[in-house]
């Protein structure tokens, strides 16, 4: 599960014990390879983090993050997962997602750490799967909203809902029947006619924008590594890429391989886009004036209906690549 | 600390595992003499629990009691300790009030379930305390309000503060100066001056009336006992009792011996009575067609300014014993 949390980890410490924990945290996600930053709480904007990111970790005692929590909570739907790590690093526990990426992250936060995670929910509970979900794990778009409810209301009583037109080795466990269309509901990324009374929320693939940075000897074998790396992490074939984009003019020689279009970004495009959920610029991007790089590069690409889906990961140190998807139209 | 959870503490359990681990915790929290009732989550009044009890154990997963928590928590000074408990029974965790009294609860409670209790405060940190916190600890009314935030600042900026007029063996941490007026901030129980341009909180005590509840054979030794035990536990001497109020004829024996006015109470004045706070009648009252005896004996008895101070304690399993407090004029 936590190789799921594509938008990251947002780690939040209070006090200066927290903080220099919170950089030990940051240190073990990295090398697990997950998106991760670090927040000072002064500093960190709570309610575009809580939108932004798929888990956040509060390092703090657990009175402060459940009173924080408690301003930004709105249903087991919407919320990252929640992890509170003691400024001692002593317990690791999941306070919101448990089923949802929580439990498992702090399980292997707590074995990388050497502490111990406080896991409360029961064992033979699994989260519920709902549309919303399985769109978010697809990377694609629901095109009829109003059949939702009532999908979602099957998936809640546990009937088997059919899931249509996705790869045969696809997992979504017990109650999902893939590549079937014998269920009274159906989630389709198909665009072929159902018959009866059957009810099918339908489901549209969103294209992927790929943003790539990299030092000025670029090295398009690692390029080419990294975005099918990415790929594969996202658990979707080439032929959902639609655009790859750069400041680098010579990254349109990988766009020529992969078939896409090449978007190149200029200096001054970067600097003058904004996105709530953009990763912070670390120090180096900093001093070379640059506010962000592989992540706007992606969304400038990808256009104005785009979002972030895997925040910026380094490759080998020297690429880092962030993927957007947008409506293919 | 756990001594002091008079108003004592709500179990809440969800699912039937949980409810037979919150029945072993009740049964824990009785050895250990604390007020204890454990509802339902179904049955349970939250709205009222919270600002009836001093302390809530959630049995269930951490994300479901945060998620209770939320609609009820308003700030440090007025929640009360929360503790939750997974139906496992393999952690203890303070949620809020880890200071004020969750953390100790945990500990105590861990040791009694060979479970383990999950701190995550920092260990020099102490609760602050405050003049309202204070005035519940002394059992007491502020007379003038308007002082109350300008103390509360010099407590929370850990200046001295002097608390003139009570027991010279009274306990009250660090910064507050015993039966002292050497200082700029002064919180006082005395009917005194002070001169210069001190601060001065005036608290009044306010006296008690002590409800009791017995078998029909009444052993007076055994309710003597009990109102001694209960005013130890209180920490306030006997002038502090204004009325002694039961069911039973017998009792005005000892509150001619304590010196105080004896309330007889009718068994259609307890079933006439209604206040949010009491605690739900056991079995073996609502057999003999009883709401409450108690607590509802002290509450008729301290009139309609009274409030419940102490939560019904069996003494010897014979005799109940609870306490309300009320301004003596």
């Amino acid at each position: 599960m936590i190789e799921r949390l594509w938008r990251g980890v947002a780690i939040i410490s209070a006090s200066e014990d927290g903080y220099r924990a919170g950089e030990v945290i940051r240190d073990k996600l990295r090398g697990m390879e997950i998106p991760v930053v670090h927040y000072r709480y002064r500093d960190a904007r709570l309610d575009l983090i809580w939108s932004c990111y798929d888990a956040v970790v509060f390092v703090m005692a657990l009175e402060g993050a459940a009173r924080i929590v408690c301003r930004y909570a709105r249903s087991k739907a919407e919320d990252p997962a929640v992890v509170v790590v003691d400024d001692g690093m002593n317990y690791v526990i999941p306070l919101l997602g448990g089923h949802w990426g929580a439990n498992e992250l702090a399980r292997e936060l707590a074995e990388a750490l050497g502490s111990r995670a406080v896991i409360t929910t029961a064992a033979e509970l699994k989260g519920r799967l709902s549309v919303e979900r399985i769109a978010e794990m697809l990377i694609a778009r629901v095109l009829n909203p109003e059949a939702i409810v009532r999908v979602n209301s099957a998936l809640l009583r546990d009937e088997v809902v059919c899931l249509d037109g996705v790869d045969a080795d696809a997992d979504f466990g017990g109650n999902i029947k893939l590549n079937s269309d014998d269920c009274r509901y159906i989630i389709s990324l198909l665009d072929k006619p159902y018959g009866g009374d059957r009810v099918v929320v339908r489901l549209k693939p969103l294209k992927l924008s790929i943003g790539v940075g990299s030092r000025s000897s670029v090295d398009l074998g690692r390029v080419r590594k990294g975005i099918e790396m990415v790929l594969e992490r996202l658990g979707v074939g080439r032929e959902r890429v639609g655009v790859i984009a750069s400041i680098r003019p010579e990254i349109a020689e990988i766009a020529r391989e992969f078939n896409v279009g090449f978007r190149l970004v200029s200096r001054e495009e970067l600097n003058n886009f904004s996105n709530p959920c953009l990763t912070p610029p670390s120090e180096t991007l900093t001093k070379l004036g640059l506010r962000g790089v592989a992540e706007v590069a992606a969304l400038i690409a990808g256009g104005p209906s785009s979002r972030l889906v895997l925040r910026k990961v380094a490759v080998d140190g020297e690429v880092t690549i962030a993927v957007a998807a947008y409506d293919g139209g």
